[in-house]
């Protein structure tokens, strides 16, 4: 039985890429595997996809006991498939912090404090001396154009701007105006209700003894965003009640200025004025400067929960 | 100030080269680190240190929250430094299972199914284009002869094998009279209390709702050790009162013919008899074939616990 490879629920384009990188390399090094994903493909990460022309992994709902997988773009299990603890997990790609994540065997463990799992990718095909096809390389080049916001984000690293731009050279791609278009592509979000908006790109972490949702919207107007604020509120409530969180934070991005619009709902917003030193009006701050949940906002708030 | 780096609690080979190798590595590569132990040197690692004339790494009780720290050859919290929850880790180089282990931020982790750290990091000079020194390459070999038993441990891949094979050559060792010398200065235990030889290579494992610890003794004769029972029974007991375990089990590993003497005490000791399917006779038992303890022992222990 094919090894199933897949990045994380609310799957992102560094999830969806990856997935389908990890599978070209693995199958090229003569490993029996399956792209598969854990949700529906995004505008942004659709927009890719037809560029390149290359189909989006296999939708799956969860996995079992008997099943082998490789976990690309994530670790924590709360942010992978369903029976993710039964599984027998033999590789990870990564560039998270690593959290509840066990296994009971040796695995193969590769993360790197990159801005995206695409870079490491690209060099494990220089190390394991395998050639890369430009659609492959297209899809990596996206996926750090992605994380990095066109290397705007704290969390793009040197490597990750030069492997971008050796990727696009091999896919012949130019950066700057495919970059601006793929990102643009991924912000039309007008024919979207308040729950898809919301689970775009939405994690849930354990943070001290809460239980915290992140949901990142990623917009070229926060002020366009903001008109939908009492519909968002609504949804915020019921996944609060659904999930039983402590905290909600959505937190709308402008890709273009770099700064994050956060509204924060449940018992625990003390958490986000905390961390910040902000006062919440109205449920909702200005964040100057905030792009990166993974780098600007995950770890602060987890040193005050 | 200095990143630290060190290998696990009672460190064996792998765990002191490893970490000197892991310094020699990143001072080439820029950083300043420095090598660090949790424990006595064992008489195999000190016959390998005087062989290339090598110093231990500097003992060390705990790390603090201003530590930075790099684990090699390990990564659970509970077979590290004390106050380790509160350091931040920087990188792991590691081939065990990976449990009760977590960052609040990216970092730098690499694990291999391997036999050995000593062959990724032989891997990691290779893909950072270093040259590796004669006696760094000594001690890398000599940590793979270490884990592998002279390749005769199921542990052992082909990769483990052809790296010591790459790295005696570089060292200038013959690898089976080299070899054979090293292991058997690991037997010499006679002056040793039953304490430091429980000590050599202790490891705590939580398994299910059970604290586990499993102590290995690698001899060249089985009955010489077990001459010394009623004495490793006392000091065993004295421990599982001290650390409130709920089993001990010593493994005295034949490491010429491959076997080893199991001793379990304590009140989970039927973990033992199911994992095995074994019948403890005066709390012990012969498992034929068996030398390892992660690949033989601490799985089929963990599915049954």
């Amino acid at each position: 039985m094919a090894t199933l490879v897949f990045g994380h629920k609310n799957p992102d384009t560094d999830s969806i890429t990856s997935t389908l990188v990890m599978t070209d390399l693995q199958t090229k090094l003569g490993m029996d595997v399956k792209a598969c994903r854990l949700g529906d493909v995004n505008k942004e990460t659709q927009y890719i996809l037809n560029h390149f022309q290359v189909e989006a992994p296999t939708l799956i709902e969860e996995v079992t006991e008997n099943d082998e997988v490789i976990l690309v773009d994530h670790n924590e299990f709360n942010q992978s498939a369903n029976g993710i603890e039964k599984a027998t997990i033999k590789m990870v790609v990564d560039h998270h912090r690593i959290a509840n994540f066990q296994t009971s065997e040796p695995l193969f463990y590769r993360a790197e404090p990159v801005g995206c799992t695409g870079t490491i990718l690209y060099k494990m095909y220089k190390e394991n001396g395998i050639e890369i096809e430009p659609k492959i390389a297209g899809l990596m080049a996206s996926a750090i154009i992605s994380d990095s916001l066109l290397f705007k984000s704290p969390t793009c690293t040197p490597q990750d701007e030069k492997a971008c731009r050796e990727l696009a050279q091999i896919a012949g791609l130019d950066v700057e105006t495919y970059g601006l278009e793929m990102l643009k592509a991924g912000t039309d979000l007008s024919d979207l209700t308040a729950g898809q908006l919301l689970g775009i790109d939405a994690k849930v972490f354990p943070m001290g003894s809460s239980t915290v949702e992140i949901a990142q919207i990623n917009v070229v107007s926060i002020e366009d965003m903001m008109t939908r604020k009492a519909e968002l509120e609504e949804q915020m409530q019921a996944i609060i009640a659904e999930k039983g969180l402590n905290l909600f934070v959505a937190v709308i991005t402008d890709i273009l200025n770099s700064n994050s619009q956060v509204i924060a709902l449940g018992e625990r917003t003390d958490i986000v004025e905390k961390a910040f030193n902000v006062e919440l009006t109205e449920n909702t701050a200005l964040l100057e400067g905030v792009v990166s949940r993974k780098k600007q906002i995950v770890p602060v708030m987890d040193r005050i929960a």
